[in-house]
């Protein structure tokens, strides 16, 4: 059977050229990198190579640059670490309420342990407000967390224009001898690789990378955390990553980590305009194709390989499932919470109702993605579509 | 120039079968877990699978095994874990002297955060006395964590007799009401591969355990958890691993985790005789070569491929990188802190002066060695020491 992976969010595959990329160091260059000797410092000098590469990327210095097992251990360590590292009796936290559950859930923990979190709402495409955003700051505020694309329906948040608000009040902070840091992290794990990474460009402290996103292996991913900035670890037990992150390092992923990021910046405006415009062909064939279907996100502010659309009255879930038949695999909401029946708070947030938040389905575009695919799958949606309407007004 | 790895504790080549077994997770079999669609189904089966493979092989339930990025993550989620879950006022852990950092970093953490930690001393071999761990348990104790082995000097705790305390201290909590939870948690991250690790013959609550120590590939480990213990995850986010460690699995270094420990498994006996006789063998060379020489841990209840002895008068370190000239790679301490300058915690403990702390080499031999490798160690060790012996000399 025909397979179409329309669901490269979700996970992308390893690009052949970076698994080749890791394989010398499986059972070659195997040593730990902690190891004094020749064998240990030889996966060191990869290492540092690799992290070089990584910093000159995003406009940074090596040693700001953390490796982590992925982009939610990230999420969760720019959290809990500035949480933790901060001795102060009232620790307030903004985020926004479609962030990924890898921000939300910690943000959750960390109220059990005293914090005080502003979830920000979002207009109608998922923008967050960077006045409301202004308005919900304090004196106690020390870390705003707002994602740089999001993962259900790729809206582009106004990042730089927030980290302008934060560093007004940072200033403001310093003038009034206010002497509380605040931090902004972005969670980039969807954008990165798809949109330009420069840290001093978006103007923020902290971001959150992951590799399987960007066609890089699984079990691996970044922060991003700018010099100065005090954080607790999140994994204590050794020196690793500047004494910030303990565990002996993962070279092989790190190495195809740094590979998958060579290999998306050589490719990522050529591919950018091909993928936008792919998208757009899947958009406009739905929207005129299928009755009562509507696109989720913002048309223009979006990451240029994500369609997210409702089709009344059909559930996603319905919708995915007979798709899968044809070989077409894609999702409904985020991937990480598909197996949990509950609708998308990302669509309830934008104000769709639960039904329109149920009858959701995320296409996603990647590397490997023909136009043809897309016209295969906008005939079997049509199919499929049209046969569950027609269930589901015999049950009527 | 010949290179001769003795360094199998710090990490292990990755067994060509192992990246073999994995390859096809890369590229191919590359979906989501958490994916409804076939291409996530089909990553899933073989995450299940492996999981299943894993439980039967410790004899536990496959619900019980949460794959973690390593050995120190596992540790830090049983530590971290267990004292967030539970809401009261007075949290006690015992550990002992000798963990290692993953463990030891995590409880001064925790000692930040409110908990009682008891570091139990350990005798000339570096045993923990039972009957003083006994003596140090209170009401008020939740956690008891003791390694299976130790990194440094290989000595095997007797975790049997530990584990037989503490069920006989839950049974005297039962019969008199007192309703707080006490677990026993090992760190069997040196040991597992090396040694058979059947959770209820050892009458663990928790162990942890990392693949790159069994030639399995870097960046995966796991953490088991007893059936009906309430854990708080340190990596929130998501509904992976049963709702305990949030993130998008790491698929092919599960598959290649789970065929290291398949592997280790079937060879465990023979190699584990093949290799107490090569160990045996280096340590009667070390010790009747070179005088002034002592052997550090216990003689039998040992890892059967450490060696781990101090040369009076001579630095670890000098010894380390002349023998890394004759390409020789060791070890002295733990090469998770062998960048850092301070002498080893562990041979403090077992009453070591500083001197003779910092005169310790660890040999750690591993598939790949043969008896001509030692023939070839020891005589260059001769060599080495009797000229740092020399320079010494000129020195006083």
């Amino acid at each position: 059977m025909r397979r179409i992976y329309l669901d490269y969010a979700a996970t992308t595959p390893t690009d052949p050229r970076v698994v080749k990329t890791m394989k010398p160091y499986f059972s070659k260059i195997y040593g730990n990198a902690s190891s004094l000797h020749e064998i240990g410092q030889q996966a060191r000098r990869a290492m540092n190579q690799a992290r070089e590469k990584i910093a000159k990327f995003i406009n940074a210095q090596p040693e700001e640059i953390i490796f982590t097992s992925g982009g939610t251990e990230a999420d969760n360590f720019a959290l809990k670490g500035i949480f933790y590292s901060l001795n102060l009796p009232h620790k307030h936290i903004i985020t926004s309420k479609i962030e990924h559950h890898a921000v939300l859930e910690p943000c959750q923990f960390l109220e059990k342990q005293g914090a005080e979190i502003t979830y920000l709402p979002v207009d109608k495409y998922g923008l967050v407000n960077a006045i409301k955003l202004q308005q919900a700051i304090k004196d106690e505020t020390i870390l705003v967390s707002i994602m740089h694309a999001n993962n259900e329906i790729g809206t582009i948040q106004p990042i730089k224009k927030i980290s302008q608000i934060i560093q007004a009040e940072k200033e403001r902070r310093k003038k009034n001898k206010i002497n509380i840091p605040l931090y902004f992290h972005t969670d980039a794990v969807q954008s990165f690789g798809h949109l330009p990474v420069d840290v001093n460009q978006l103007g923020v402290d902290m971001f959150s990378a992951s590799s399987h996103k960007l066609y890089g292996p699984k079990g691996v991913g970044m922060l991003y955390v700018k010099k100065g900035i005090k954080i607790e670890s999140l994994i204590h037990g050794g020196e690793q990553e500047n004494g910030k992150r303990a565990s002996t390092e993962n070279i092989p992923g790190i190495i195809g980590f740094v590979k998958a990021i060579e290999l998306a910046g050589e490719e990522m405006e050529k591919e950018g305009k091909r993928l936008t415009q792919l998208r757009d062909y899947l958009i406009e064939k739905i929207l005129n194709n299928i009755k009562n279907s509507c696109l989720n996100g913002h048309a223009k502010m979006r990451l240029p390989n994500n369609i997210n659309v409702s089709i009344k009255g059909i559930e996603g879930e319905a919708m995915l499932i007979e798709l899968d038949h044809f070989g077409i695999a894609c999702s409904t909401g985020s991937a990480c919470s598909s197996t949990a029946l509950e609708p998308s708070r990302v669509l309830l947030a934008i104000g769709l109702g639960p039904e329109l938040g149920h009858c959701s389905l995320r296409f996603t575009l990647g590397r490997w993605t023909k136009k043809r695919d897309l016209s295969y799958t906008i005939k079997y949606l049509i199919l499929v579509v049209k046969r569950l309407r027609n269930i589901s007004s015999l049950k009527v």
